[in-house]
């Protein structure tokens, strides 16, 4: 295990999705593996944790999904941003793109498909099937089996990004993002 | 229409939630709305656009969208957060939900329920009945019928936050969100 990921409670690993940053989505079956960017995920439930992710089928990755039934979420942080774009932009059925990407990769402890290294919170899932979904909306839901983050990034239930590097990012489009912004909390509502 | 809403192409409109903001969920049936506020909704597909929604079974809200099969997402702004955490604490059984967190809104063109008054960003959304999803999961799919964005904001396909209480929000838990931060563009992928 990477030195850098320390356990999250599975209850609390929605916590890690919830202001929709994008992620890295990996995936591996009979020794192939891939990696793909995706903006589309989200928790779906609290706990047992769930997950929802979208996955175009005519991507690699939705092929080594559907044959291992796994996946896993890396959240990247700024300064992999320029990694995360070029996983979106090129096809892993023209060779592997982890290493075209830039991106290293540690062992998860529940799947089979690997972490993405300097990233900052991962979740390890199993799709639940629902057939319906997958071949009509390309929807896939999912069980978070482990969640992981950076404590120096993430500990207690809260983000606390130490520095704009390791800051969550968020996909706007044409190779544009916003890094994750100013923290503020509001007073308890009066009802 | 409020006259801070100018229409947003359909095949755009994903980009209103591609970044992960907090959405306000507004309903209507029989003569009762509501409003509350939502961190689990985004896009599911281009054009024609769709989107998912987690909507809570004890909800009011999944009341009258199950009986009026529609709904809107209103994107709220920073200025709007303190509202946006009391919509999301309170219920609508209790009474009504606008008056209490200090919303005013405007009436959608497509659907029956109506947006909230100075937000953002605007989608009227008709749900796609998937039994087994809403009963299974909480999780609604909807087709964006019709889309707005204030032109200050999100004009040309992007969004260009004028100042600090226009930014959308991001949110965290327990009364904490992030403010969408700052824009950057990565180059385009040597492949």
């Amino acid at each position: 295990m990477n030195n850098k990921a320390q356990p999250v409670a599975l209850a609390k690993s929605y916590l890690l999705l919830n202001h929709g940053p994008v992620t890295l989505v990996t995936s591996a079956s009979g020794g192939r593996r891939n990696v793909m960017s995706a903006a589309w995920s989200m928790p779906l439930d609290f706990d047992p944790p769930k997950v929802l992710l979208v996955i175009d089928r005519q991507t690699l990755t939705r092929e080594l999904v559907e044959a291992s039934g796994e996946f896993a979420l890396s959240v990247p942080c700024r300064a992999l941003a320029d990694a995360v774009l070029a996983a979106g932009s090129m096809s892993g059925r023209d060779g592997d793109k982890f290493a075209r990407s830039g991106f290293e990769t540690f062992a998860a402890t529940r799947i089979g498909a690997p972490l993405i290294r300097d990233c900052v919170a991962w979740l390890e899932c199993r799709v639940i099937p629902e057939p319906v979904n997958q071949q009509r909306y390309d929807l896939f839901i999912a069980e978070v089996l482990a969640a992981w983050a950076d404590p120096e990034v993430f500990s207690g239930g809260r983000w606390h990004f130490p520095d704009a590097g390791r800051k969550t990012i968020h996909y706007q489009a044409g190779g544009t993002f916003f890094a994750t912004g100013e923290a503020f909390e509001c007073p308890p509502a009066v009802q």
